[in-house]
């Protein structure tokens, strides 16, 4: 039997920890030269696949692949683009077919977010299907912390970090200015469906730290009165408050609140975040001073300030995804398992990819206080192990020393491919 | 002779560090019993003087004063409050000293920006204007970098770092994603009137790592034909560019860039950043895929990526003001001294408190690239010693262990005053 090679690609947003997963990979793939031949990345993803654009990892010495764990954003280029059905698309796949037959690849490594996971899905059947024999294995990554079965998702712990840290200090920030100025601090983070990311802004506040913050998610239709009302409670009591706002909140009307319809002095339509329109009601309704902020790509780039606990699951992923490879298995995802929560202990686990692909997980409706505006002790207790410990990053004249691979492209050997 | 007390006020806007000034400060005034008795902070900056709302910083213990070193904001409260000139307002000076009677306070150390140098020069002449024996000491600190004599500022070279990281990490983040989605990234960061912090965002791009970045001075009258064609070449050139902004950036007719007169669909006034106003720009006259952040209080208030250079200047000029005030000295201010570029080296000097009060310093012009849109390498050799090193805050719980003193009250002994 001839040693097969291995395809990898990144998809969807980048993360923090995302090329930990990839040094994971192609650490593990290095380590069984009997197994896995060179492991060739997509450029930009899938359509590094399609377009025959692929990368030779195997022309990286290992310290630059190693360098990859303390690097964010997606080493290899990251798209978004979601493969249709067979029956829609039959030309992708037999092209994709086309690209493993002509660089011997028996493996397809897939690391994303849901989309990505049904993407995987569709290509791990290509033996049935189409009849090119493939184990294709996703590993999962997602800010957003919405894949099902595995208890956590790659790349969100060290965003919830962020988020939490942000809050944290902004919060001292306003308590020692709000005598005589800013009162009112809000945070606008990532999250259009589901809340978690807000959430995390939670854990600033403790039992032994107590801090006056209001998170809004996506999951409590927001009401205005009500905000303010806790807005101003705070304030009377603590002198100020922060604001944890995810992008996704909407109104009774269903419609985001951020689509505000704002125009210029000349009537042409303007962007606006979420951020403002809440700083705006603060501002007219209550009288007080505030600021905003909006963390946009910082929240989920920020390895500076990695989860260790994420950065270690982020690898181990990458890792068991060679492993179950090489086991032979195929249409899987490694799993995050939580054993215990005090201390926290996980361990590596395994799902078939059809129990993940097009399925959302949810913020539990027990993790949202009663109010509508704090996370329960369910909550804290789920999300605490998640941003637990620090990784970081080596210096070099006071900035991250990133790494930026070579990313010598692999010949090509095929025709021209539209997509 | 008794042992004098002295006072300790934070001004102005807070930072990352200027805790670190109050630990130097409050550590060494500990250490000479024999000539500084207790130090009493003002509550909320001098408006704890005026309205004899001191704390007791003796009552702290020492290991609480030392965690000030690694927490950030103002531990007793700040506040935007300028005295008058004694012409004007004699009333208000004439309550200080008496404070200072009741408390047998005979030095006053006074920790902030240009406003406060000004507040403190009066204080220090107290002496000659009232008859009222005192040391005035100031202490600089703000992130605007804009006090003149002292080389840099305590506070700016964290917040420079935060910038130059986030912008790394940003950068990183766009670069991976533009094949498919956002080709501009857009933050926007303090700097009303100079850019010294916009200029720290460049330092992501260096020799060995070129990251296409174009800053936006306040120094520089915004041009946006010019924009649009440098950010246009970029994005060919290297499929994607970031911007750093500052918030003080204006246009040829003199208005502020943020101040767009936004409406929402009710014709009600809108706030607005000037990134989103940018990220419009981007949007209409290139037809590109954006993202905008807006950092605000988060990059002042980031002690978890403080520069240590910045971490150790802001404890000496505390220390040394102490010193200073041991020695005998008024009415001066401790500096930093560039000694050497490479290696960086640095001692405390000292000014006159008359050549610091009411003197803005600017960005030198040659600190801005020909096109006015990026910096020159004697900037870079002037920014990157000040955000070399890390100091990382110890963590509890996957956060930063800030501390949050007690701040007890000292008893009253005066009469109500009204401010």
């Amino acid at each position: 039997m001839t040693i097969k090679n291995a395809f990898y690609a990144q998809s969807g947003g980048v993360t923090a920890v995302i090329n930990a997963s990839a040094a994971g990979l192609l650490e593990t793939a290095r380590a069984h030269p009997d197994k896995i031949g060179n492991v060739y990345a997509g450029r930009n993803g899938i359509i590094g696949a399609l377009t025959e654009d692929l990368i030779d990892t195997g022309s990286e010495p290992l310290e630059a692949i190693r360098a990859l764990r303390h690097t964010p954003s997606g080493a290899f280029g990251s798209c978004r683009y979601k493969l249709k059905s067979l029956e829609d698309n039959r030309r992708e796949y037999e092209r994709l077919i086309k690209i493993f037959k002509a660089h011997n690849i028996g493996y397809f490594f897939y690391n994303g977010g849901g989309d990505s996971a049904d993407t995987c899905l569709k290509v791990s059947q290509l033996a049935d299907t189409l009849g090119y024999p493939i184990q294709a294995i996703h590993i999962p990554k997602t800010v957003d912390n919405d894949l099902p079965v595995t208890d956590c998702c790659p790349g969100f712990g060290s965003v919830a970090k962020y988020v939490a840290v942000s809050m944290l200090e902004a919060s001292f920030d306003v308590a020692s200015m709000a005598k005589t100025s800013t009162k009112v601090f809000i945070l606008e983070v990532m999250g259009r469906h589901a809340g978690w990311i807000a959430a995390a802004g939670g854990l600033a506040s403790s039992k032994d730290r107590h801090v006056p913050i209001i998170i809004l998610f996506p999951e409590v239709t927001f009401d205005e009165e009500k905000f303010l009302a806790k807005t101003d409670r705070y304030v009377k009591e603590y002198g100020y408050c922060t604001v944890v706002v995810s992008e996704g909140v909407k109104g009774a009307d269903g419609k985001f609140l951020s689509d505000q319809g704002l125009r210029d002095a000349f009537g042409h339509a303007q962007l606006g975040g979420v951020a403002p329109v809440i700083a705006n009601m603060v501002r007219n309704g209550l009288g007080l001073k505030y600021h905003w902020g909006v963390s946009d790509y910082l929240q989920r780039a920020a390895r500076h300030i990695a989860s260790r606990t994420d950065v270690e699951q982020a690898y181990a992923t990458g890792k068991a995804a060679v492993e179950y490879a090489i086991a032979g298995y195929n249409s899987v995802m490694p799993t995050i398992e939580r054993i215990s929560n005090s201390p926290y202990t996980w361990k590596i686990g395994m799902v078939e990819l059809s129990k993940v692909a097009n399925v959302e997980k949810m913020m539990p409706a027990d993790f949202i206080s009663e109010d509508g505006f704090g996370i329960t002790d369910k909550c804290r207790e789920y999300l605490s192990p998640l941003i637990e410990g620090e990784d970081y990053p080596p210096y070099k004249n006071g900035l991250p020393d990133y790494i930026r691979l070579k990313n010598t492209a692999v010949a090509k050997k095929l025709a021209e491919f539209k997509i």
